[in-house]
């Protein structure tokens, strides 16, 4: 068992679940008073962050699931939980990559996070050219279906 | 509080905690029993994987620092630590994308993950192209120097 506090908070104009259309979503992020804001200290300088973020309202019969249709959708393939970033998944964790707007004190405003107001934030990471895949991404055609309107 | 039990473990060949040359390292990634196979079905489409794993070693007064000097050289700027990407971090989470090589039921070969021999893996997510950072990188200078050897 693996024990975690969260380190800030989401706030944002998406209160519900919902699939599609995060793209131009601005978020909020802020520390919780139990950490230093100078933990953000030289995060300006970088355009993109990854966010890791606890989707706590997941219920335990959708983080126990093993496999499933992507949306639930019958004419896409059953796959497994790790073969989908879906929030049906054991641990219930989140990640994103978005664009860092701003820096204020112990706030950072981002856009295009896919996470609901109030969604506890585990750990922030800057995103460097140096940690993108290696080589050519491959993907299944699945994919471009979900996809399509989510940003 | 927040509680997760990993959802696997990495095996290979670096038990001790090193700064350098982790993009030729294989590893495995073995699911826990509890855990079933078919959550993987599906993943051999993708040709990289992001692994969300639990730095169990990093001691708790490096996981409470706020501020460091990247490689702890003082001719780096103090950053904050959020700014960094490196192990001393509140809640010890290391994000990186790998290469997937290859699945056999339970357990995934990967290659350039940048964790040692035993370390718990709180999940993995399939890369696709739309979560890729949208819009061009920006990064500070100081990255590229403890970047030089790193892969």
């Amino acid at each position: 068992m693996i024990t975690l506090t969260p380190i800030a908070h989401i706030q944002n104009n998406r209160p519900q679940v919902a699939d599609d259309h995060w793209g131009e979503v601005l978020s909020t992020i802020t520390l919780v008073s139990e950490i230093a804001a100078n933990t953000l200290d030289g995060i300006e300088a970088f355009s993109h962050l990854e966010i890791i973020f606890y989707m706590h309202q997941v219920p335990a019969h959708k983080a126990t699931a093993t496999v499933r249709h992507p949306r639930n959708n019958p004419d896409l393939p059953l796959l497994g939980t790790f073969a989908q970033r879906n929030k049906s998944r054991p641990n219930k964790i989140g990640l994103t990559t978005v664009e860092l707007v701003a820096r204020k004190d112990n706030t950072l405003t981002v856009k295009g996070l896919d996470a609901i107001s109030g969604t506890p934030v585990l750990d922030i990471k800057p995103v460097m050219q140096e940690f993108e895949p290696k080589g050519e991404l491959r993907q299944p055609d699945w994919t471009k279906v979900i996809m399509a309107q989510y940003w």
